[in-house]
């Protein structure tokens, strides 16, 4: 891991604050009694760090943070070991809590699981998936068609994620589900990268197309190869775009 | 989940006593002192359970164990919560803490799951491996031939348990390492059961043969799915062997 940036700007600062205080009320509103302090600090620095609103590197200062979300400081270091438990935060000996840096490497082990995963979870909702769970894929693929007419890249960024989500929910496999959720924070955090790439969103929609036909003609080899082909594809654009940028 | 055993016979519940508390002096006996009484409890209750020496829907009676490993009920309690927490214990309100059953179905979501990403593993330790990894893992092959030549199967299983992880630590993904390891309990307590028979280290010596000269001749998509294979193989001989024992 490398550390781009080691503090933040005083501006940045500020938007942070602003970006977190204005987090915290959308966070389960229903169920906000009951969440703990250090529940409530943990997703809010998590949904920053997803979102790349806190880019690779950021130190993140605890007196700022007990600031912005108005919560003190055990539940703030709690939330921020549980986050390096999960590898998005590290803890630097005298120096403190940096959001990790997200590396080519990162890019590359994330995918390379990714593939062979949701490559299984293809080929097992294509075996198993019943009309209604068919349906509602079927939905999901038209209206992230009808996003990309309306040239809605954002919409269509939600519908790829929903599209995803609805094959990993019917896969029958429990323990395939845990494994997938425990690296989609990654996933999440390199695809929340290009949010406004329209020729990407295009390449996108197509390859769904082909998934979604091979699952539909009952075809879970097929089906598990354009997943597959779809996910690889998907990596080499962001190993492209990771070096362009770097 | 089912549960086959609501409760402990007799004289078991002392074979249980006996044997964890032979099983505490054996954890790390260097590092003992700095082992705290719930991760001597985890470890001991834990070992037990993929051992298949407390079967699935055994009742987990805290006094017993509390007296069998001569520690108070709250770390034993956080042991339990932990394994529980790991799928290997469950709770049921006002009854208490039973082994998890090993289902049929864990089987087969095991073994699919575990196919995809050690054929992975192995793909990816083909293309990298160095000349000394590549020596390791033919020095743990010999073993293994040598230990099927004596007829020795226990001996066999310990050096194939070391071949998967040579590969596995080899395979320069941390992300693929780290999944594997979350099903590995789930795959021990499978494999634990076949400890003595013979016919089947000789189908597992040959498939690790196969393995192993596809990875010598550089063949990355040979070796993925020669270890595949092994793999599904080994899920149909447990599959089976669930319905044979059931």
């Amino acid at each position: 891991m490398s550390y781009i940036i080691y503090g933040i700007p005083k501006e940045y600062k500020m938007n942070l604050i602003e970006r977190v205080r204005t987090l915290c009320p959308l966070i389960n509103p229903n169920t906000s009694r009951s969440i703990t302090k250090k529940q409530l600090a943990y997703n809010a620095i998590k949904e920053e760090i997803l979102n790349n609103n806190l880019p690779s590197g950021t130190f993140l200062v605890e007196r700022e943070l007990c600031k912005a979300l108005d919560i003190s400081r055990t539940p703030i270091r709690e939330a921020l070991h549980q986050l390096a438990s999960e590898g998005l935060v590290e803890f630097i000996p005298n120096r403190g809590a940096f959001v990790t840096g997200l590396t080519y490497e990162d890019i590359i082990e994330t995918y390379d699981v990714r593939e062979v995963l949701e490559g299984l979870a293809t080929k097992m909702f294509t075996i198993h998936a019943t009309e209604p769970e068919l349906d509602e894929l079927e939905n999901i693929y038209n209206q992230m068609e009808k996003a990309l007419e309306n040239g809605n890249v954002e919409e269509l960024v939600k519908y790829d994620v929903k599209f995803h989500r609805c094959i990993i929910k019917g896969c029958r496999n429990d323990k395939l589900k845990t494994l997938i959720k425990n690296i989609n924070d990654h996933v999440e955090r390199i695809t929340n990268t290009i949010k406004k790439d329209q020729a990407r969103a295009i390449t996108t929609a197509t390859h769904h197309k082909n998934i979604v036909n091979a699952i539909i003609q009952k075809d879970p080899e097929l089906a598990e190869r354009k997943m597959r082909e779809h996910i690889v594809d998907s990596k080499n654009y962001h190993t492209k775009r990771y070096n362009f940028t770097k």
